[in-house]
């Protein structure tokens, strides 16, 4: 829904000097000084939209935190505060602690502390995150910096949440243990916090994917005036989708798939070797899919074709070219 | 619903050494170096619940905006920036054009930038918006501050947005040129930042009156360990009011209306003139109302009689004991 904030910035006549990054990153990113920058994010779920209210309140509470942090990942920024804004159709103990263990058990992990809130009533459960974090003065990594040539990068398996999403509607079948994977990816997102941190001064842009491979992808090549090419063929997804990986559900689900929270990267030729040794440190596959050339938008490269991706009118669609 | 944050908060293990103040004041306030506070906080606007829906959208987005910025104004602190997440039930351009200018019209007079946001669908309109500003390292305005003998002040006139609200519902009736001013009480609620700063240094303890007069004042009783007893008659409030203030649904609004926005604090004796000047400065009445003295909760001083208003259990509801 890009276009409606469009309209709302339409009547937004301050400027500050601060502000190095206001709407359109993923974070907002602000100098207050000492160094330092501020990042700063916030994200809404709906109940019905973004997860079931069937859902265990455990895993709303998590990826409530999960999608946040991941924003925060991608800009290789140190989460430190979180403020929750909750509104609660009902008023059920046994829901919100599952709700907050879900949600501390992330933030606690990364020493994330929540500092303020502010619960509502209403008919609809729905909840907002803000999620605050630092990076040194001018070192955040940015959707806008991809350069001619540099290798494009992600991080883990792709497509893997949005499968998970197929096995939860009853769409697909797997053995036991592989649908487990597939749903603790969708239910339990890990955002790549330590990577982002490990890519300051080594990544050229960087985005998480929340909306999708193409999408994403999209809009880093949309933010730096350059097209991204990617091999279909070599990204990394589950081993039990290697077989089915060009099935239309599953191809699709690679392609187009939000919920993975990995980190899509760009970064020069020179490199691969540190990114080699980051991926052995953190034991975090990373994988690179393509590359970065002049042009505009994406370009999915499969089986000798090629399938072009404009970017006009945004990445919110993905156009599929038969 | 502060059980409801009490069940979240006991999950929450991590306490950072910069959080000066957390979850329980106006705003959290963080230590960033450099000198600064960051003070931050975040409120949502449910759809049904905290306005109607067929409510002008510009009024809806100034709303957004003064409740956010009230509290940034309680905590003495100069607002910078905004965060806005909002859920849409509808994509109607003239209504986000409406909130929009209604939501700038006030951050672009207190030079607030917006640096990021969300849009979401779901079946309820949800405005959330989160508020960013900074104070002198360790000069924020807080409740828990009162000090005995302390003089109790408020700032304008008490109990309007409320009064404005049984004008809208129609259950009173007063001249146009009243029921004008009594609406825009309600719907365009100037927070009091001006106020707020010049208090710094000055005022032991401050609140923004959202919750109600004496919900508010209790606040700051309950924070910081003493009582407060105001005198009903000095209460400030609209002048189609005086004679009407001792029927019960005007006493009620002006006792425990919210939506005032107007600051309650507390100074020493001493501190009188320098509070007249300010007065003058700003060309807004500050008023006594009462004193802090040793005990628990709010007194309510009319007529002769005191009503007495317990802390016990918070002061989400006003008991009246007859």
């Amino acid at each position: 829904m890009a276009s409606e904030f469009d309209i709302i910035r339409r009547y937004f006549e301050h400027h500050s000097d601060s502000v190095k990054l206001g709407v359109g990153d993923d974070c907002a990113l602000i100098d207050i000084g000492d160094g330092k920058d501020l990042v700063i994010t916030t994200d809404t779920l709906v109940g019905g939209t973004h997860f079931l209210l069937s859902e265990d309140p455990f895993a709303i509470g998590f990826k409530s935190a999960a999608v946040n942090l991941s924003d925060l990942a991608a800009m290789g920024a140190t989460p430190k505060y979180a403020l929750l804004a909750i509104t609660l159709p009902f008023s059920d103990e046994v829901w919100i602690e599952g709700f907050s263990k879900g949600l501390y058990s992330l933030l606690n992990q990364y020493d994330v502390t929540l500092v303020g809130g502010d619960t509502t009533r209403g008919d609809i459960l729905s909840i907002t995150l803000t999620a605050i974090g630092f990076v040194a003065s001018g070192t955040a990594l940015r959707r806008d910096h991809a350069i001619l040539d540099d290798d494009v990068w992600v991080s883990g398996s792709i497509g893997v949440g949005a499968v998970g999403l197929l096995v939860q509607e009853g769409v697909v079948k797997f053995s036991n243990e592989d649908e487990r994977d597939f749903l603790r990816q969708l239910r339990k997102p890990a955002p790549r916090i330590e990577l982002g941190q490990n890519l300051v001064g080594i990544a050229n842009a960087a985005i998480d994917i929340s909306d999708g491979l193409v999408a994403d992808a999209g809009h880093v090549a949309d933010k730096s005036g350059v097209q991204i090419v990617i091999d279909f063929e070599t990204i990394p997804t589950h081993p039990a989708l290697n077989s089915s990986r060009r099935e239309l559900k599953i191809k699709n689900s690679i392609l187009e798939g939000g919920d993975d929270y990995e980190l899509l990267f760009t970064s020069t030729i020179d490199s691969r070797d540190q990114i080699e040794n980051i991926s052995c440190d953190l034991g975090l596959v990373l994988t690179r899919i393509g590359k970065v050339r002049s042009g505009l938008g994406v370009v999915v490269r499969d089986d000798g074709e090629e399938l072009i991706v404009s970017s006009e009118g945004g990445f919110d669609h993905f156009a599929k070219t038969k």
